[in-house]
């Protein structure tokens, strides 16, 4: 049984001893967890226009204070980006090439950092309202989506939006809506809701990435922005160089839930 | 051509001496106007529960300082609730007995004055943030229905929700939310979107009261607690006597609809 641990700098001290190694799901209740983008300098400017021209996909909680610092002293008490995940994805020209727990020996000095919000936090604050949260429910990941809505292009980046989708009957729907309005920095109110074809979906049972949830009569899916969205258009931009986050293993942050609400 | 009244005491000024006699639609822009239910005292400490018990389709504006008295200073300037609409409805054992320009003869020292928010307010919000609204657009009144959702019960008061519908696409649905949400006190966020059968309307393009609207493809009818609610439990608890607005012709108060925004 995975150990629980309730402060985010006790969950990152134990990864980076290498004594945690699994997944953030659930640990450090309340805490924010992000996805990680790690780009050089030269394609950094890029990048974070891409980020402010998508804030729904691309919600940026926080970023290096210059290149080169793996310290993010925004996110965390003695946080290195380096050592503090427990699993990191390396990519070179678009391509993963290898899976690490630890990327000092990648470390250089044009790296900058990009923190980005994730649906960990709202799906906190649905929870909290007593909603059902599918994919929760059925121990799944949450079913992604690619679309037909294109993001505003930035520099070398640019792509289609990718969703994750929710089912909710339509009261609690509009519920839903209200709470994830609140939480603006991780991905904010829905972008569609109902027929998945006015998207570009094909099929709701049969999506891009994750797995796919029950949808029950007289419930309709509700599509949020998702933070795949960045990965897919670095992965299309095809930097020489980038580090990710592993799928599931994020960065656990000391900034509470209740600090992204806005209202 | 009707006259555009600015100021809302300059319009209630016209309306009691009989310059104007219309409708208040549109008038004033920028202020509250209220849906209005005059009841007798033994009546009144009912109705005030259901409104309590029943927030988004009877949001209570403001009351009666006490019983008899026709001024209501929390609405308006020198405002005088027997003179100061175009037009009332008498009823009588909830049957409507008359139609009336002024109620100072009918007027007696156990009335108690409602006044209730109404969709106005939302719609101009709605209108700013560049949304179309179909029946303005179209030029009708807002379609309304019956529903199979019933109201919580209060003394001799209940029934069911009366919902009035707006069409939209999904992504303008959800930002049509977002606003409603900030006015709680002019029936707040929907309650139902989608399929109309959900909550017991037969046929979306046959309303109760008001107009048909055009449906248009890839839209869905957006359901709001409606105004009419309250003023159905009444006909339903047949009170003696009560005094309502007439249809469209509402009290024009000096509230600014901004300042009905939560945040």
């Amino acid at each position: 049984m995975t150990q629980l641990f309730a402060q985010p700098a006790e969950l990152r001290r134990a990864i980076r001893s290498g004594a945690f190694t699994g997944n953030t799901s659930g640990q450090a209740p309340g805490f924010v967890q992000c996805n990680l983008a790690i780009l050089s300098k030269d394609w950094a400017a890029d990048f974070l226009q891409f980020c402010q021209k998508n804030p729904k996909p691309c919600p940026l909680i926080a970023m290096s204070d210059e290149p080169g610092n793996p310290l993010m002293s925004a996110a965390g008490e003695n946080l290195d980006i380096r050592t503090d995940l427990p699993r990191y994805r390396i990519w070179r020209e678009g391509k993963l090439v290898e899976e690490v727990a630890d990327v000092s020996d990648h470390w250089r000095d044009d790296l900058v950092t990009f923190l980005i919000g994730c649906s960990f936090s709202f799906e906190e604050a649905l929870l909290a309202d007593g909603l059902e949260i599918r994919n929760l429910s059925e121990g799944k990941n949450v079913p992604m989506f690619n679309t037909n809505l294109a993001c505003q292009p930035a520099g070398r980046f640019s792509g289609n939006l990718v969703v994750s989708m929710r089912p909710f009957v339509p009261s609690d729907a509009i519920r839903m809506i209200q709470i994830c309005s609140r939480f603006p920095s991780v991905h904010g109110a829905p972008v569609h809701f109902g027929d998945p074809a006015a998207i570009g979906i094909a099929d709701v049972n049969a999506p891009d990435y994750g797995d796919a949830v029950t949808l029950k009569a007289g419930e309709v899916p509700v599509f949020t922005a998702c933070g795949v969205t960045p990965q897919a258009a670095i992965m299309q931009a095809k930097p020489p160089f980038c580090i990710t986050h592993s799928p599931g293993c994020m960065l656990v942050t000391d900034i509470p839930n209740a600090k992204l609400a806005i209202f």
